[in-house]
């Protein structure tokens, strides 16, 4: 990976000064077309050796360009709030949107590397980063982000030279620490463990370009040739979309689905529905104040048919919790903010911290419910939805999240009933829209798509709870008994692992 | 992933009779369009639990359509060949061509789950594998495969009702083993396994498709549908392939490049010649005598510029080796049929066996040399060649193969020196052509070219050795040095490990 990167690259002052007027131009005309276009973002990943001039050529690219429209991120130490979310968080809230250029200065590639150098993790588990990686970049790249991903490589010799360089000059001693030379001394295992990981996650879609840092001038005016090309290249070639092998939207050849099994008759009556909700709520409530409950957090989900009683259901639950503890996300339309960023990035802005609860009343399955059934987004998008969305409930689960998926399901002829009583009801007529009579008529194209849905993303860890909510005291109480449940079970796993406290 | 396939699915006799002759008559006209396309074959993989109907659906597959065009492979034990080769040779080998349909009775998914559920490999390995068939069937997928995966399921109870129900008929009994029987007390260990990697490996170019395998008709049936739907569909909307986020062709802004740094003077007296020459051809004759020898295999590839002497190098190895033990591979134009296969398909089948010695004379790095330089392949096919190849290296190595990579490089002069005495000497006549001086044109894209390549696949376990080769002598013996070095290197490692004799 780093042959051509220990040849002593140099380019001559004179050259220098004779191509950067040139190059800043061209730069700056791009970043004005990438904003007019504003069909991609553009994320930058600065990595490589210490000393070799990635700081540098930050600025110096900020400097070149329009800093307005460049936002660099460093990221070093991991706030209060970022280790109390998913590892991917903290990147996940820093995407750059469309039109815009993000710097990751210190990327998702840091910590692996360093993790493996230091050994305190072997080469599976790398590996096991490295594929989430590749998983995490070509969601990036599906979703139109351009992924240039720069590193600057020094030699050995040129390494130990520049941090003594360094060191000399009282303006930038300061500049070298003791883990610098720290660093310096574990040189070879460093370089091998990057060769290896810039090696596995060059794709074509976003490969790594290495660039020797030893000479100033040479890799800034190579780093904003690239950065140019890169930006060139797309703007000037659109990218379009590749369909999916799936099968098109189809039911069950014998047009049995998972809804036909369920006994929909099941009810509860008004008193014993009294009884067991003082009962569920107040588990509920009492589970809330445990202090195991700070080391969790709980992400409830509800989806289900157009007047299926989401909204009710919720209210049973939030009746239970203290309102400082809990947030409800109610997810319609994506913003114009959300609309220029991957699909997931509405979704993981709202991601509780640990100790908290968040439902989400609908969710990021609109992209295999909705989505797939409107044709809002390609069939490849809704194909490659199901793993991504395993991948970030992973994510979610991994870092002590409980997470649960409810599917309020109700009978055809009892929606129709609903949608009548709230046509007739004044306090309730907001409540039915035309969307909702149109969404009835594509009644089967639903139930398939929830199949599905159910099928390709009901794990172990997230299994979809399926909710018969013909009488809606019976689904209420189903809901919060299942909660209850959930959580104790996570908490008694919690006392077999040792997890730090964090809030 | 198994949620729609435990419902009991089924199709009555009427059904059936009224729908089969429509879809065998459908199958039939796509499988004629896909052999008059001939654009791109059909991988069809077929896993699932025992009893579940695999056999029979495949049957009946090559029933309704035309046997002539179906390949079916029962992949079962490995054969003595297949065990002296990579894991994957045994799949690479058995892939359909352009408009052929490949059946796979027990694919690459069989052994990593059956693996896991006896306890043979850990999670961690398995997440492995499944980044490995990841990786792998994305390479089919882009180039060009249709990749159907079909995966028969029964729910546990039906799983033993279809065991004993084949038992209890003579006709059938003999096909339950104890092994069925064994495999159905881990049923829900291996269930929850294939969850694990059914979900893992549903990408939206080859997602699993889960028929329930209870009701025959019904089966049989949903199997025909799903494939008539997935052809048809490829059929009709040919892919377009989407650009590579790669910076185009060029050279560092310095043009300071890896062989700037050689020193192209290095020569040999032909007496000093003569004496190496007749050390190093007897070191490399006895060391493929050695007994270890029959536990390694040797891959030796020549690349270079052209003039470069691979011809005569290659001829100072194969005289210290035995005829029956070494195989020359010339790499030329690919033949019809390598042109109807993924790229790396004909490289795979001349993977020499353990004990053997195979010598490259070009080789797969075609790819992004001439294929690059010249356009016969598309700017995303040569970047992410770069991984495939480095996959497919991997692989050899895993296999204990000793892989010698040489690029042999004489200066631009002594190119120009090399094609005029050729064009003089009546018996080197032959050895210049037209495309010879054609290249010579492109010598500045082909040099970027091969820096690119050195630093994008020169690894640990596979370096570049770069030769200067100005002087043939000094070539010559660095090559067989080089050579021995490094079967030594190999040999001593195998004293370490204990790797069975398979020759």
């Amino acid at each position: 990976m780093f042959e051509s990167a220990e040849l002593g690259h140099k380019i001559s002052k004179a050259t220098y000064g004779m191509e950067v007027p040139k190059l800043r131009e061209a730069l700056l005309n791009a970043q004005f077309d990438l904003a007019q276009q504003a069909r991609f973002p553009v994320i930058i990943l600065v990595g490589g050796v210490d000393g070799a001039g990635k700081g540098e050529t930050v600025n110096l690219l900020n400097e070149w360009m329009d800093p307005r429209h460049i936002q660099v991120h460093a990221m070093a130490e991991h706030s209060d709030e970022e280790r109390q979310h998913p590892p991917m968080w903290r990147y996940w809230r820093a995407l750059p949107p469309r039109g815009k250029i993000g710097v990751f200065f210190g990327s998702w590639y840091t910590a692996p590397i360093v993790e493996r150098a230091l050994g305190k993790i072997k080469t599976g588990e790398l590996n096991q980063r490295i594929a989430a990686i590749n998983h995490f970049e070509a969601m990036l790249s599906d979703e139109g982000a351009l992924i240039i991903k720069l590193w600057f490589h020094l030699a050995k010799d040129a390494q130990k030279q520049r941090l003594k360089a360094l060191e000399k000059d009282p303006q930038t001693r300061w500049r070298v620490t003791r883990l610098d030379w720290e660093r310096y001394q574990q040189y070879d295992k460093f370089r091998q463990i990057s060769e290896h990981t810039l090696r596995a996650t060059s794709s074509a879609h976003a490969p790594w370009l290495v660039i020797e840092g030893t000479d100033a001038r040479y890799r800034s005016l190579t780093a904003g040739r690239l950065l140019l090309e890169a930006m060139r290249k797309r703007l000037d070639h659109p990218v379009t979309p590749v369909p999916a092998n799936a099968p098109p939207l189809q039911a069950a050849i014998d047009h049995l689905d998972l809804f036909g099994k369920l006994d929909m008759t099941q009810r509860l009556s008004d008193k014993k529905f009294a009884a067991e909700l003082e009962k569920y709520q107040g588990r509920l409530n009492l589970l809330t104040r445990d202090e195991r409950f700070a080391r969790l957090s709980v992400i409830a989900v509800f989806e289900g048919s157009d007047a299926a009683g989401k909204g009710g259901a919720i209210r049973r639950i939030t009746g239970a919790l203290d309102a400082r503890h809990y947030r409800i996300v109610p997810v319609a339309a994506p913003t114009e903010e959300e609309r220029a960023q991957p699909y997931l990035w509405r979704f993981w802005r709202h991601i509780p911290r640990t100790g908290r609860f968040a439902i989400f009343d609908r969710s990021w399955y609109g992209r295999v419910l909705v989505e797939r059934v409107e044709k809002f987004c390609s069939e490849s998008d809704w194909m490659r939805a199901y793993g991504e969305i395993n991948d970030f409930e992973e994510q979610l689960v991994e870092n002590n999240a409980v997470l649960i998926k409810f599917w309020l399901t109700i009978s055809k002829d009892e929606q129709l009933r609903r949608f009548k009583e709230r046509e007739q009801i004044g306090f309730k007529r907001f409540k039915i829209t035309p969307d909702d009579w149109r969404n009835r008529e594509k009644w089967d194209d639903y139930q398939t798509a929830v199949c599905d849905m159910v099928d390709r993303t009901s794990t172990a860890i997230a299994p979809w709870i399926i909710v018969e909510a013909n009488d809606k005291n019976f689904a209420r109480i189903k809901i919060l008994r299942t909660l209850c449940q959930r959580i104790e079970a996570a908490m008694k796993k919690l006392r077999q692992k040792s997890v730090p406290v964090t809030r």
